[in-house]
C-alpha cells in the first residue's frame, strides 16, 4: 500500500501534540500528552511511543504510515539527538538519541529530528506563507525567540546542526538584561514573551504613569497584548519597544542571507496589530539601502496548535 | 585540446589585475591594469579584454581556456552586473552587465563574475585555510569589510545575489560612527583598513597621551601598525579595540549559520599579532555556550597579490 501518511510530533516543555497528517497538510487526528520532564527519557519516550501508535490505530491509516517527523527544543537534524534543553528534564543535561530511540519504539519506522524553530519554517514553506518561497527567515516568539532559515528551499543547519540561534545574538551591546543563556544583551531577553512582561515590568517600576497593567495580579505578555487593545498607553508602547528592537535586528539578519521574507510566528506574532509597523519601520530604518522595502515581514496564518505537528509532519516526508 | 586553465580577473578601485590559472592554483603569469574609472563601462571593458587576450597569448595557452571568473565591488553573480559600486565611476549610477559585455569583447568566452568577498572566499576554499571546509565564513578586512559566506561547500548568494554583507551589520547600535552606505555604527565603519586610522584619529584627538603617531604626517592604518611594531601603546590598543568590536560581531555570525572557521583576509588582517587574540577572546566571550572555543579563527596565507586572482579565477572552473 503506498505511503501517504505522516505523523508529526510537537515536543514541548509542558505537553507534546502528535497529529497523523496527508499530503496536502490535513492534520486528520491529533491528541496531546503531558510532556514528563521529571522521568528518565526512556521512559517519555515509550510512552509517546504508545500514543502514536494508538492516534495511527484511530486514524485507521495503519500500514501507510511513511515516517514521523518531531519538533523539540534543542533537538539536533543531523545527529537525531535532543542535548542539554533546559526545559526538557530528561535531555537537560545529556545527549538523548531521541529519532533512534523512538524508532525502536515504533518497530523500526523512520524517525527525523529537528529543533522546534526549524520544524515551524519547514511547516511555513510547505502549507503556510512562505509556500514558493526559498529564502526566508522564521522567527518564533514564543517564551524564547527561536529561527529557522531557509537557503535555496532547505533549511540551514550548519556545521553541526546548531545554524539559526538568531534568539541569541546580541541586540544590546552596553548593560544589556541577562538572558537565560547565561550571557546578556540577547535578542530573547527582549523579544519573547518573557522579554515584553519585563520591558511592562521595568517601565511601571521606573515611573508612576497610570497604567491598567497596575491592576494586574501579575504581569505577563498576555496581560499586556490585554491591557493595549483596551488603549493603554504603555503597553502599546511596550510593543512599540520590542518592536524597535527586533526590527533592528532582523535587518542585520537581511544582510546575512538577504531573503525574500521574514515571517513571524509563535505566541507574540498574534500581537501583530501592535508590533507590526514599529517592527517593519526599524528593519527599513536599519536595512543596507539596497533591500530597504524589499523584504516582506509576514505573520504565520497556521493555526497554532496544526503548525508545530504541520511543521514537524513535513521533514518525515524526506524519510 | 582540453581546456585545462582559467583567467581570474580582480577589478579593485585603482588596479584590476589578471592572471592565467591552472587547475593547482598556480598562476601561470600575470598582469596588471589601471581601473579607469572616468570613462564609460563599455571603454573599460574593451581595455580589459585586450589585456586578458594579450596576457593568454604570453601565457601559450590559447585555446586552452575554460572561461574567466571576475571578482568586482558589488559584483552580482545571478545577474553578471556591477550595479552602483560608489568606487567604479563607470558603475557608480547604473547596473552594468558585465559579464555579457565581456564575453562579447572576448569573442563568446565564458565569464562568470562575483563580488570581490564571494570570490575570496571561492579562492580560500579552492587553494587557502579553508581546504576542505564546507562551512566557513569569510571576512575581508580591507578599505571597506566585505564577506562571503560558505554553506555545504557553496557561497550563499540569497535571494538577489546580495546575501553576505556583513561590513554593513550594526556594531554600534547607539551613536555608531558615519558609514560610508548612509547609516551609522556599521562593522566596516570601525573594522576596516580606513576605521582603523579613524579610531587612531579620534583618540589622539581626546588624549595628550604621547604617541608616535603624533609624529605622523597621516594616519592610515598602516602607520598605526608601524607605531604598534615600534611598541606605542595607544597603537596597539587601537588594534585591541578594533579586535574587540570585529570579535563580537564574529560571535553573532556564528548564530547565524554555525560555520567551522572564520577566515580573516586582507590588509588588516597582516596585523594578525595585535588583532588575533583580542578578536578571538571577544568571539568567545560573546558567543553563546555551545560554540565557545570551537570555531576556528584562521588568518588567510594566500599571497595578497595571487589571492584576489585565484578566488576569481576559482568560480570560472563551474563554467
Amino acid at each position: 500500500m503506498a505511503k501517504e501518511y505522516v505523523v508529526g510530533v510537537d515536543i514541548g516543555g509542558t505537553t507534546s501534540k502528535i497529529g497523523v497528517v496527508d499530503a496536502r497538510g490535513e492534520v486528520l487526528v491529533q491528541s496531546v500528552i503531558k510532556t514528563d520532564v521529571n522521568v528518565e527519557a526512556e521512559e517519555f519516550i515509550h510512552t509517546l511511543a504508545e500514543a502514536i501508535k494508538k492516534l495511527i490505530d484511530a486514524s485507521g491509516k495503519d500500514g501507510q504510515i511513511r515516517g514521523v517527523g518531531v519538533g523539540a527544543p534543542n533537538g539536533n537534524y543531523y545527529t537525531g539527538s535532543i542535548a542539554f534543553a533546559p526545559n526538557l528534564g530528561w535531555a537537560a543535561k545529556r545527549s538523548v538519541p531521541f529519532a533512534k530511540l523512538l524508532s525502536a519504539e515504533l518497530d523500526g519506522m523512520p524517525v527525523a529530528l529537528t529543533n522546534d524553530a526549524n520544524a515551524a519554517a519547514v511547516g511555513e514553506m510547505a502549507y503556510g506563507v512562505a509556500k514558493g518561497k526559498k529564502h526566508f527567515i522564521m522567527i518564533t516568539l514564543g517564551t524564547g525567540v527561536g529561527s529557522g532559515i531557509v537557503i535555496n528551499g532547505e533549511v540551514l543547519y550548519g556545521s553541526d546542526g546548531f545554524a539559526g540561534e538568531l534568539g541569541h545574538t546580541i541586540a544590546v551591546r552596553h548593560n544589556g538584561r541577562a538572558c537565560g543563556c547565561g550571557r546578556s544583551g540577547c535578542l530573547e531577553a527582549y523579544c519573547s514573551a518573557t522579554g515584553v512582561a519585563r520591558t511592562a515590568r521595568e517601565w511601571l517600576e521606573m515611573s508612576e504613569e497610570p497604567s491598567l497593567l497596575r491592576e494586574v495580579d501579575e504581569i505577563t505578555s498576555k496581560a499586556v497584548y490585554d491591557a493595549a487593545k483596551s488603549g493603554d498607553a504603555l503597553a502599546k508602547r511596550v510593543f512599540e519597544y520590542t518592536g524597535k528592537i527586533l526590527g533592528t535586528s532582523l535587518a542585520d539578519f537581511i544582510a546575512f542571507s538577504a531573503p525574500e521574507a521574514i515571517v513571524l510566528f509563535g505566541g507574540l506574532a498574534r500581537a501583530k496589530e501592535f508590533i507590526y509597523e514599529p517592527t517593519l519601520k526599524a528593519m527599513n530604518d536599519n536595512v543596507l539601502n539596497l533591500w530597504k522595502g524589499k523584504v516582506e515581514l509576514l505573520f504565520s496564518q497556521l493555526k497554532e496548535s496544526d503548525a508545530a505537528i504541520l511543521g514537524a509532519s513535513a521533514l518525515a516526508w524526506e524519510l
